[in-house]
């Protein structure tokens, strides 16, 4: 069994990737951690409760980051273009959730969670790194504690999607994804790389609402307005970014990753670029010197990894 | 014919370069002028005379910078590793050479030669693009007179070789590079996308000298530090990067390239990294908007490429 705490933007494709660890027969999801990103701190936070709520998950909810970890940076945008205006696809949620947040701030939440559990518990983060910061920055030793960071952002050999340069997850805070990648503990980086490989049809989809009941009709629900804004880029279809973290952690053997040290560009042109020196390659002294290497994701099986995700969601099994 | 004018610091792979310039029958070859990079600036101008005499090149060498354009830049590190401590592998080069500069200094140069053939002439930047900067800042109009520029630098899909993030000739000088790819002319970018495909064996080197007579033995003499230094790194060979730039000029078709915006990053971790925005990817407002779109070379037909080199410089002919 894999235990996860989840730390996440809900967010639409977040939403699918929560019920995928949910429903693993191999992961015990411990806990969930709430970050701003895909909308504000306070909806993104709404929307996990509602979620848990909906879909029985018994993990704590814990509020974490509203602002980025430098908070000298001028606040973004949110993409509600994307996610909509609640973060949900503007599907009705109700004033009420009696689900309730744990009452520690995120970041207090992964520290006392893996300390309780040295060297077991996994970190799987699919929105901004600023919690993950939060933790390393509060106790530095705990990194050694954990047994595997997965790590949903950035964009090595292609273009980002903010910018030409990076990739939203990475770049609504730079300074925090720095700090997770040049920390002692494992990363497994799944960027743009693979996930945009990774399209799930709207027909696949429905055929999983469709054998799946209410859980995954809700999802199904949720995802029409993703969808919709990925129809002019992918065709009929979404990505499902933060899903493909996910089945890294049980089916690493369907992605291929090439090592060496991670940094993040913080600043300029290229503010939230990711750039990898893979290892074996020599380069004159430089910033990636004395760091550890990392994986990062550089290509994946996507109808496997697909066909992961109907499994667990559908199924409740492993593929 | 193309009217060319060759920027450039040789350099070992500059030499190559040269003798193709020189020898192809399709280009008139109007104009050398040196750059600081891979040597210091006054070794740069002396090699680039020296071969001016030995191989009967009728063209002028007029000087160009020896500091970047941004002189608060700490100086750089001469790549005696790859060029030897006389950019030129350390082959004997007489004390007294004949051939003397053009008074003028390379930007003055650059402006006249194209202001007295509007339209007529490309320039061909295979070093730091410091001259064509201090050009275009000296006289912003001549970039409209100039019919295209062709650049060898950057790296887009791929690492650097000086950096991970930068190519040796955009890192040298990133505020040059950066003017240079957003002024209102016709740039093609020939980077390592493409030049690290196109490798010469040490044995296609050595018939061409066998049958190319003195000149092209004095070549491959200059060019076997170099061999050595990328024996280590492509196998038995050498990567004839500025040739690249120059055969693009006669035989487009060999080159695949993209169109769109390209940015340079000044400082920080990946500073000298060239970034390019596709045409028809569409991104928040950013760095990249209102800049021409360029063309950027992602693919060649290597073998090709070294057949127009040999072509030229053994036969004098187009391939």
């Amino acid at each position: 069994m894999h235990k996860i705490i989840f730390d996440t933007d809900p967010g639409i494709d977040d939403a699918m990737a929560l019920l995928f660890l949910h429903r693993h027969p191999q992961i015990d999801l411990i806990g969930v951690t709430t970050v701003f990103g895909n909308a504000p701190i306070d909806l993104t936070t709404r929307n996990a409760l509602f979620l848990k709520q909906e879909w029985g998950i018994a993990a704590p909810v814990a509020q974490g980051a509203g602002v980025t970890f430098d908070q000298s940076r001028p606040e973004g945008h949110w993409p509600t273009f994307i996610h909509g205006e609640n973060g949900l696809g503007d599907i009705h949620i109700p004033e009420r959730i009696d689900a309730q947040a744990d009452a520690r701030p995120a970041w207090q939440f992964i520290i006392d969670t893996v300390r309780a559990q040295p060297g077991k518990v996994t970190l799987v983060a699919v929105g901004r790194m600023t919690n993950l910061a939060l933790a390393l920055k509060a106790d530095p030793d705990f990194a050694a504690l954990v047994k595997e960071v997965v790590v949903m952002g950035g964009a090595f050999g292609l273009n980002g999607n903010v910018s030409p340069a990076a990739e939203a997850n990475i770049h609504g805070d730079p300074e925090a994804a720095d700090l997770v990648f040049t920390a002692p503990w494992r990363v497994t980086v799944v960027g743009l790389d693979v996930t945009l490989k990774t399209v799930m049809t709207s027909g696949f989809l429905a055929e999983m609402a469709a054998a799946g009941g209410a859980a995954v009709q809700l999802l199904s629900h949720i995802s029409q307005f993703y969808i919709d804004f990925y129809r002019r880029r992918v065709g009929d279809g979404m990505v499902v970014h933060d899903s493909c973290a996910c089945v890294y952690v049980v089916a690493p053997e369907l992605f291929a990753t090439r090592s060496g040290p991670v940094r993040v560009v913080c600043g300029g042109i290229a503010d939230g670029q990711t750039i990898q020196k893979p290892d074996g390659r020599v380069f004159p002294p430089g910033h990636w010197d004395g760091h550890p290497s990392q994986s990062v994701c550089v290509d994946v099986q996507a109808e496997r990894v697909l066909e992961v995700i109907r499994a667990a969601i559908v199924e409740g099994r492993a593929a």
